[in-house]
């Protein structure tokens, strides 16, 4: 196999839109009232500048130079998460969000969508003090259902890898996905 | 005529995302190369972003405590110039960023338009050092375009205003406009 650069990369970035996503992440701060709406378009609009950030800095520069780039997390996520946070705000939030992305986004040849009960998620996380504000059962349950829809709706791109496994065999089979794209080549 | 509270305010704002803009809208660096249309859509992202952080800290809290609120430019002025930046990156780039913030905006009751040729109006900026990256002829050329096509759509909400004449004329027809409107109450 030639040898291939790997660019291991996450959204939010380290960007100056991605650092401010993170520290309100963190936060567990509701929103109830009547600017309920416009602060939750300013998420969707912070992650998606944060996207346009992480294309033009990372991204593209990283698949001109002929490198793999495997990001955690990317558009889909925005997609099934601020979907929910849209939900009654505008009709068909996740097909909204995506057809924002639809014209300047670039689309990953694979992607891989763990797919685990948001209860045992969260049993998982059980160990960590501090949780994020999407962290919620309920809340999970929406993105879960989102994320389905979004690899209904591309079942060539998403590979769908079961993470009630364990550890070991979630590895493995993510591992596997993995590398068939990478010996592949572009 | 009763007392009202007068609440004047601009974009971008002075919040996280509009700083950004701030810094980046001083430098004149030009975009041409394969990210552009990332960091072209990064901009709209955060004039977005500013704009709901304006409307969540600013003009919401300030309409509903009964305040008239006066915007030194607003959504629009994002449709005109960043629907010069999208064009030939997304079909009918005004149309577009008209309809991404259809679900979430505060319309106002009235918008200004100061209606200058761009070849007059960077005469008169002619005396300040640094220009800002969008104050070129031939990019306010097509801005002047969009104002014109937003205002031919909504003519009841435009109020357009003759800014070649003397200062003290324009500045007495801007005082009629805004007049009106607050006299008139809510």
């Amino acid at each position: 196999m030639p040898e291939r650069i790997i660019v291991l990369t996450a959204e939010p970035t380290t960007g100056e839109a991605g650092r401010i996503l993170r520290k309100e992440l963190s936060s567990c701060s509701e929103d109830r009232d009547e600017t309920t709406t416009a602060r939750r378009m300013r998420e969707l609009f912070l992650f998606m500048a944060d996207h346009a950030d992480h294309l033009t800095k990372t991204v593209i520069p990283a698949l001109q130079a002929g490198a793999v780039v495997i990001s955690d997390r990317y558009a889909d996520s925005t997609a099934a998460y601020q979907g929910v946070t849209l939900q009654g705000i505008v009709p068909d939030s996740v097909q909204w969000i995506r057809s924002i992305y639809r014209p300047w986004n670039v689309i990953p040849d694979k992607t891989l969508l763990f797919v685990l009960n948001p209860r045992e998620a969260l049993e998982r996380l059980g160990a960590r003090s501090a949780r994020e504000k999407f962290e919620r059962n309920d809340f999970l349950k929406e993105v879960d259902m989102n994320f389905r829809l979004l690899a209904s709706l591309e079942p060539e791109r998403f590979v769908q890898i079961d993470a009630e496994q364990e550890e070991e065999a979630v590895s493995k089979s993510a591992l596997q996905a993995a590398v068939g794209l990478i010996s592949r080549g572009r």
